[in-house]
């Protein structure tokens, strides 16, 4: 695993205040790494609702499955997270250790087990040895405390370089509420879903088909148009939680006006954690945002954009700060998609590299060489056709993610 | 560029014999590489009969599109292929060069520009001055021979560390028929189709759509299977040439059973060239087939074959001598196809990992690590679902394919 820091990481991290009804607590359960927390524990005000969104990979893991059956209940007590192994692909054994983690934890907080939801990431195939929690579940219980969000979020790292965190307000029925976010995922990250982990709470007040609404919208547009590798997760987990602490009446209707700021805030601080995926790609060095316009559709821009951002041709190029703009050609020709070459432009930034199906003649080496060189890269599509358009975002295709990664189990 | 030679290069280069009806010669027209042959130009006997398969990339290269525009005349009298400059999105310009080099070709050799057939592979974007080749095409024409198949698979490379030919001879009608081949591709390559350039040449007699369908069926199997990091090229031709020399009356049914043979051997050679584009991969060490088995159908199979030779995560570890399949699983997962993880099982080589859905009982670290070493290894799944199988080739993914993509241009 790296240990220096993305150079694309926040320069200081963000303290987050208190979510009312939640309390956090970490512990060193030993499940692979020794000297680092690796379990948190979130307990949730009894009533508080839950949402969520998976992994489209067919083969999930365990806790995966445990929280996609539990999920119509609405309501949560307790998430159980822990990192250094994925409990994925480990078949009758995986089942069980999920029922074991909801069990102790269920036990410990006097609640049914079917209101304990489970994140697991690391590494797939290993048995999980839920016993462990055992040993530290009651002090987790006991020290849980609403303002360990920088802990929660560095217990759930694996390769991230960085803790990933991020919080909002906003006003409902006047009262103002918090949300804040954690999120983990460096690599395996590709839309469908993008996430690896995150999980967000509010102290709102929402019924859990709202928040369920409020939620799927939100990851289409943030975590969704997020990718590293394009590899899925069998992991990918994205849970949101409203204790209802605020006080306000719950709202039960996504479409409330009440919730118009909220939900705007909501995806924000989404995209905001979903951009931090990107900037601790392994072996980042360079943030991409990939922006493509005059397609057929939004579908349409998007796989294209997703094409472009996915192609390690055009990600290594930007590593090497190379305005290879003809990767990018390559890239949307490759990409199925209604496109036509003599319409085509292409942008780095502000700067047009390529028209109407060939070399701006205002083309500049020099120029775009030196755009190239900054730390955060902006490719820009116009395929000339209709309205469609997408964005995502990625990062550049580096030695350090085939060093990260070639020896990530050893 | 790397100038090693791949470990992964066959220990001696094939001596072809000639074809009789082709002619070849190379020249340093001084495209974009300097000391070092950058055409080549292959002669054929009038009434030579042509066939092709081409990129399926909505932005193709200049030289692609001329070449579409006349395979439907059916008979070629010379080939024009350039490295250095793959004239793909260059516009008019790109038009106007193909058109150039055509009626050089075609005056030098007396013939219609009809009859000549382009390629051209390199970078995109910049403009190809075609000017060059007519300082070379009487030269070309002049020095045209037989025997000269290793300078022209030289001529044709871009990063490729070695020349790619093979040869095989078949029976049709009591004669024996040679088959010559060649091929260059290292990166951007990617199935639909895989091949950047190849070129087989036979001395058979076979009418132009018993052709075309010969090596339609033969790509699917071989240049279709191959893959190094899913980028799809602009450029990607593959041109098969039947000169008729033999002397064996013509065959125009492509399952006529004089053909049987021939085509058997004619697709054997187009998998050997294939997989020397996978042993070429730009940085590659290893050589992976990936064969996938049990799925609802071929169909199936081949998407999820292609999920996992394409999976950076996948390949990063098997350039690590990671024994990491659940990264296997994670590709399977990812692919979108029906697979069902209880059922699924994995091996490396004749090495079971992973059982119907959890790790095999009888999995052993060490034996698996030690298969890892291997210079060739083969990842098989088992979905345990349907008939539907498939086979693809591909390498690791490795620090050296950063290295050499990120400054190609510069």
């Amino acid at each position: 695993m790296s240990s220096a820091v993305s150079p694309l990481a926040p320069k200081s991290l963000p303290s987050l205040p208190g979510v009312a009804g939640v309390k956090l607590a970490t512990a060193e359960a030993g499940i692979r790494y020794a000297g680092r927390t690796d379990v948190l524990l979130a307990s949730f005000a009894p009533g508080t609702a839950v949402a969520g969104v998976f992994t489209k990979s067919r083969c999930p893991s365990a806790p995966v499955e445990w929280c996609r059956e539990r999920l119509g209940g609405g309501r949560i007590r307790a998430l159980v997270v822990n990192s250094g192994n994925a409990n994925a692909f480990t078949g009758a054994n995986g089942r069980a250790a999920t029922k074991l983690t909801a069990e102790l934890a269920a036990k410990a907080l006097g609640c049914s087990e079917d209101e304990i939801f489970l994140a697991s990431t690391g590494v797939i195939g290993e048995p999980l040895d839920a016993t462990k929690f055992g040993a530290v579940m009651g002090s987790l219980v006991a020290r849980g405390e609403e303002g360990a969000w920088e802990a929660a979020a560095r217990a759930i790292m694996t390769t991230d370089t960085f803790p990933k965190l991020a919080t909002r307000t906003a006003e409902i029925g006047g009262r103002t509420v918090t949300i804040n976010g954690i999120a983990k995922g460096a690599g395996m990250i590709a839309p469908d879903m993008a996430t690896m982990l995150a999980f967000v709470a509010t102290d709102a007040a929402i019924a859990p088909d709202a928040l369920q609404a409020i939620l799927a919208g939100a990851a289409e547009r943030s975590f969704n148009c997020v990718t590293v590798d394009g590899d899925t997760s069998t992991s990918d987990t994205l849970l949101a939680f409203a204790t209802g602490a605020a006080g306000h009446p719950e709202i039960s209707d996504p479409s409330d006006p009440a919730l118009t700021g909220f939900a705007a805030a909501f995806e924000s601080l989404l995209v905001e954690l979903a951009q931090f995926v990107a900037r601790d790609g392994e072996g980042a060095r360079k943030f991409v945002t990939v922006e493509v316009a005059g397609a057929e559709s939004d579908a349409s821009a998007r796989k294209i954009a997703l094409s472009i951002a996915n192609s390690p041709l055009v990600k290594t190029a930007i590593a090497g700060e190379d305005a290879n703009w003809g990767r990018v050609v390559m890239a949307v020709g490759k990409a199925g998609e209604p496109a036509d070459r003599d319409l085509l432009s292409i942008r780095f930034g502000d700067l047009r590299v390529a028209h109407r199906g060939a070399r701006d003649p205002d083309y500049d080496e020099a120029t775009a060489s030196a755009y190239m060189k900054r730390e955060e890269i902006v490719i820009g599509v116009d395929l000339g056709l209709g309205q469609g358009k997408a964005r995502v975002w990625t990062c550049d295709l580096t030695e350090g993610y085939i060093s990260i990664n070639a020896d990530y189990r050893s």
